[in-house]
């Protein structure tokens, strides 16, 4: 049995890794065109900040690893084709130019997700012009980093939130620059605003952020000395990062007719199997069902990516493994402020349909007297008709994972109001208040459901 | 309508409020013998600790609010008998010796628990000997720490763990006295050994802990000066605390002829009803429903005194609420280690009859490469019959107590091993790993079930 990946970050390392242990007489090869495989994304932004000094750190299996247990892990090497009647990929490697037919008896697509950059096609090749993907994207603006003194960031979503935080913290002063009216447009209007208040003014002045803005010009020849905004602002900067959304890299999916879902993304089933036989997808490039609207949606983030690579792993090797799908539950933080969500936004929830009411709370998440204690504020979504819980949104420099969290696992569980009105969380006044934040937000909905 | 309370601390002082807030016509008076109404014990071994100064930040709501919003609060006043067929109860003043008949429409019984002090009823009065429930032992307990070195504690539960980290930060020696072979009780014997061994192996040299061994003789006169236990070990102490358990206080209600349960605590429906009609109970008094094994169980705990006072409330003045039960969900923590629980052990699992199935998983709880990491040690026990997840323990100086509360979450939700595999929890580096130790523990309890 020859079994192909191609992509090897997340979900193309898990699903070598595990294809190899379920079934050690197969051939497992890893084709991708990085320089590295099994690395974390999602720690770029701390390198960067310079929580540690040494990249390698982000590496979770080295290729050498790899290679020990018998996967052969093929760096640089990019796939321009597959051929599914012929079961087999072409491939070109990068360093030789040598191009080469492989074949395989089951193929998984891990191509993942690459920053768009529609609109900055013109500035992409500035020296200074940064988006933030691979390792050496990160090697290259940690150096820059700490050589200039003002960033500007395009896009106000989790990943330039990361690095404002890295940036703020090195000491630099930092203008975000965000098309909509809001940053971080995974939250609901009346958090992101929070978010917004506190990152003003906690960041020492380091920090601009201009909503309903964008950049019409960049100033500098090889190097963007400055922007011009179009509401007329202008200003010097040394160093821009785009961080404007992800897309899926499906393109020699889509040309060997792998079907594409309504997201973009390729379309699987919950075994990771796309509509060509022997043909998986997992990770960033695969599209994935919300369990609570069980519609199509594409979030793509590093922790679904390790459990659809096993997914698929499972069943290609004869296994049956369905995955449910995500619920898009995510956490980041902002200098103290941790910002967590699980579920449908409001808006989103709206937008598909549902009756929705919701209370905002914001309440001491440990007991009063004890000095750990820290405030959260807590957006509880609910249906209306069925009075099922649908998201939840946290944040506060207290434990708003934790709360996220625990609603994470009612949601997969289909947890009405009624059952979180007097779950029985863990109390002790180091860790938590007797009347937990989650129980208050309950009971106000459940009051609100009544009338 | 007259709304008669006995017992002011958490059930009692929630049901008065609830009362009164959804009632306000009606007339709401509390009798305790207490000095003090709606204070936090659990916070008492931090009070003990010095984390605080002042024992009044305990006090959730003085006495002065609760008669603010028109609640009477009849402090030092002991409840002696309970007549149902007058719908009277018999109170003594106890500062002044009055005896008085209080009528009442809806009657509420919140009288807690009370130390175990079976055994030791010949030192109970000795001076430097204690328990530990009221503010009064509190602060008496802080006075005589604070001038002492060497403390025993008789016990090896959740008080004496909280109090031995208040006296060890305090640079005290202490002795901790355990019956069992294994301290922690209401967790499994593997998870408890290491607890003790962290325990030893953290405290500076400073504890002792002699597990199957009690106290046979108690040296002094006035105020104990020394021990001799069964295993014929004698030293001396200049402090003893006991915490071997504590009981429901329910001597009133049975002589009343209210129905106690085979915990032997009050028998209460789902609604905090008694078998005497008007008259409710709840908080530590009260027995509860184990959600897991649909048994009745006494687990006396602050967090669920506060939903049964609530419940009693919001039945008693007239609308249907019903308290499902409890899930043993606690926490405490020791000189950094988290400690946490919930659900069935499996010794309890066992002893009910399930075909047990567990593991025992230890793991980073962040990025490894992340400053905040440590190690969290989980144990998740499962029904090798139905699949449904019937607890979990969780200690380390990770965010043990994060996991237990969200497996608390499913455990209210009836879920099943495989709808714990890939639940989508919040990952990011400095919050989680992007494989959850839920998720690893919850393949090998899979692989084992299938086998």
């Amino acid at each position: 049995m020859k079994i192909v990946i191609i992509g090897g970050v997340a979900a193309g390392a898990k699903a070598a890794a595990k294809s190899k242990r379920m079934l050690p007489d197969s051939e497992v090869d890893i084709y991708t065109k990085d320089t590295n495989v099994s690395y974390s994304t999602c720690g770029l932004p701390y390198y960067i900040e310079g929580v540690f000094e040494d990249w390698h750190k982000l590496v979770v299996r080295p290729k050498t690893e790899f290679e020990k247990s018998g996967i052969n892990v093929h760096l640089e090497h990019k796939v321009t084709k597959i051929n599914p009647e012929l079961k087999a990929i072409i491939v070109t490697n990068l360093k030789t130019g040598d191009v080469e037919e492989v074949k395989y008896d089951k193929l998984v697509i891990a191509t993942g997700a690459e920053p768009v950059i529609k609109g900055f096609e013109s500035v992409i090749k500035k020296k200074n012009f940064y988006t933030l993907r691979t390792l050496e994207d990160g090697v290259s603006i940690r150096d820059r980093m700490r050589t200039v003194k003002n960033i500007t960031l395009i896009g106000g979503g989790y990943i330039n939130i990361e690095l404002m935080e890295a940036f703020v913290k090195n000491g630099k002063n930092v203008t975000l620059i965000e098309k909509s009216p809001f940053i971080m447009p995974n939250l609901d209007e009346d958090i992101s605003v929070l978010v917004q208040s506190y990152i003003i003014e906690n960041s020492n002045n380091q920090v601009k952020i201009l909503t309903e803005d964008s950049i019409v010009e960049f100033i500098g020849e090889d190097e963007i000395t400055g922007v011009i905004t179009q509401k007329g602002i202008g200003y010097e900067t040394e160093m821009v990062v785009l961080s404007v959304g992800v897309r899926p890299v499906v393109d020699i999916a889509k040309d060997a007719g792998i079907e594409l879902g309504i997201t973009g993304a390729i379309k699987v089933n919950s075994r990771m199997e796309t509509n060509i036989k022997d043909i998986y997808a997992c990770g960033d490039c695969a599209e994935k069902v919300h369990i609570i609207s069980n519609t199509p949606v594409w979030i793509p983030l590093g922790s679904t990516a390790n459990k659809e690579g096993r997914t698929a792993a499972m069943n290609l090797c004869g296994e049956h493994k369905d995955f449910e799908g995500v619920l898009g539950s995510s956490v980041t933080r902002y200098l103290g402020l941790n910002i967590s969500k699980c579920g449908l936004t409001e808006k989103e929830a709206r937008k598909l349909g549902y009756d929705t009411v919701s209370t905002v709370v914001t309440k001491k998440d440990k007991a009063g007297y004890m000095p750990e204690v820290e405030n959260i504020t807590l957006k509880l979504i609910a249906d209306m008709r069925s009075h099922r819980i649908l998201g939840a949104q946290a944040i506060g420099c207290g434990d708003a994972d934790k709360k996220i969290d625990s609603i994470s696992v009612g949601l997969a569980n289909n947890m009405e109001v009624k059952d979180l009105l007097d779950v029985d969380l863990t109390y002790a006044p180091p860790f938590s208040a007797s009347v937990d934040i989650l129980h208050s937000a309950a009971r106000i909905i459940q009051s609100k459901l009544k009338n």
